[in-house]
């Protein structure tokens, strides 16, 4: 586990300085819109989604250099969907990961346009990626395109609302993670594969997408329990939030023990489809890591 | 120029066809989403934008077919900025072409993410472009990423931004107009050459990109002209309003006859960088129409 924490953390580091290069400062007429994307880009999280991109292209046998610019896409279209769901229209949150939120900071229509031109950047830097052929680059924008779109994490937004006016039926919420955050997960797995040479229809980008699935899944299960059991200061956000907002969680459903066992479950299966792989060690620590998290 | 119009409402319904098809109805949960969409993309308008990808494919020789998924790609971007430029964040209008807008009819968050929907998909959508190479899609995402922006269209947009709280120097209104409409004008030029198989810097993509600079501020100055000397049930919008919110626009800096002579020799420039090429006759008469039009 140390050795996975460590990687992570190299990972996060190396997404982050590519980050820093592709949005540039600049001082011209419409600088702040660079500096209001930086400020979301560069807030830290745990940067699962470049992990993944990043693991599973050296698990097959891939260079970094060409799972960077797809794990940097996957991060602005994360980052995109973080700054647009906190606006007032959605959830209107004031903090986020212990600092406020991009619209506190440079009003509305500042962070509604830092969001669309993060993700307008994020096909640009995938489908620029010099270290692809030219149809792995565009398969790559097809599957962001699926995944982050209205049949993908948009798609799960909306479900989201509804949940905001009615309740959800089981079904109804878990299609609402597998789009909402499960959609841009499976998605980052598959380009890891993509990056190593791996069609999205292999065996190997198969399975990648179904741990990643998997892990989607518990990792929302784990977040719905962590809202309830969790620590404020370690999370970085208030605690009880679902419950005072009345939203459909896994735990409308099922015990928080019910909750963390359904989670196991799925890290479980994640595991098994991965653990046959020479290499697969640090995929099957973070399957097992984000089941045991305190935040 | 009778043929020109009956080209232009040909190309406009070849158009709106091929959109109807890549947006489906569905009854999902995300439904309405979906209908926010089409609502505002099968909103009518002059379809320049996929007139000008269609035009320059025809007149470099390409398909139809190849032109198609990038005319709609940069329509769907067109309609996602006109969405969230209405909503109440950016400049709070409430019609548009004559009908409430979006988050009118579906509310802000429906709003924000159908906009967030369409620009997604159309990135997609210019990928997946099943009648070029892999090659030519790959430089449709990018110059498209490109022109939509940070350094494009959503630059644009924050110095649209600025000038609501400062006077602009005529270089930066000149930019302002360049970026926020010029360079999704361009860009749909360029991809009509992409689609006939030229590449971006090919004698040919350069005078297309060229012509479609000078229509683009032509056409951004009379806009400006019509905002004060239109016909509201004509526009389809209120007329006055720039002078009410104390705009900079070209008529902060010229005359109503200089800039109609400044268009006109825009106009002009226009019209000798394709005159030499056989068939560009539509596209003289589309120069000349948007100079002369009335709404």
């Amino acid at each position: 586990m140390e050795r996975l924490l460590s990687m992570m953390r190299q990972d996060a580091e190396l997404t982050e300085k590519t980050l820093y290069e592709l949005v540039p400062a600049t001082d011209a007429d419409y600088g702040v819109l660079l500096e209001a994307e930086r400020y979301s880009l560069l807030a830290g999280g745990k940067r699962i989604r470049p992990f993944l991109v990043l693991s599973f292209c050296r698990l097959y046998g891939g260079e970094d250099k060409a799972a960077l610019p797809f794990a940097c896409a996957v991060e602005m279209i994360h980052t995109y969907s973080l700054i647009h769901d906190d606006l007032p229209c959605m959830d209107n949150d004031d903090m986020r990961r212990g600092r406020p939120t991009n619209h506190k900071v440079y009003g509305e229509a500042n962070a509604l346009l830092a969001g669309d031109g993060l993700l307008t950047r994020a096909f640009g830097t995938a489908a620029g990626n010099p270290h692809v052929s030219a149809e792995l680059a565009r398969d790559a924008v097809c599957a962001l395109s699926e995944a982050a779109g209205d049949c993908g994490m948009v798609g799960g937004q909306v479900i989201d609302l509804l949940g905001e006016e009615q309740a959800l039926t089981r079904e109804q919420l878990t299609r609402l993670h597998s789009l909402k955050t499960g959609a841009l997960i499976r998605v980052s797995a598959l380009l890891g594969c993509l990056a190593a040479g791996f069609s999205a229809d292999s065996a190997e980008a198969q399975a990648a997408v179904a741990y990643a699935d998997r892990i989607g899944l518990a990792f929302q299960i784990i977040d719905d329990v962590l809202d309830v059991t969790g620590d404020e200061a370690q999370l970085g956000k208030p605690c009880g939030s679902d419950a005072d907002n009345q939203k459909t969680t896994f735990l409308t459903f099922y015990s928080i023990d019910e909750a963390r066992a359904y989670a196991a479950r799925l890290t479980s299966e994640a595991i098994s489809l991965i653990s046959h792989i020479d290499g697969s060690e640090l995929l099957t620590d973070l399957a097992v890591y984000l089941l045991d998290r305190d935040h």
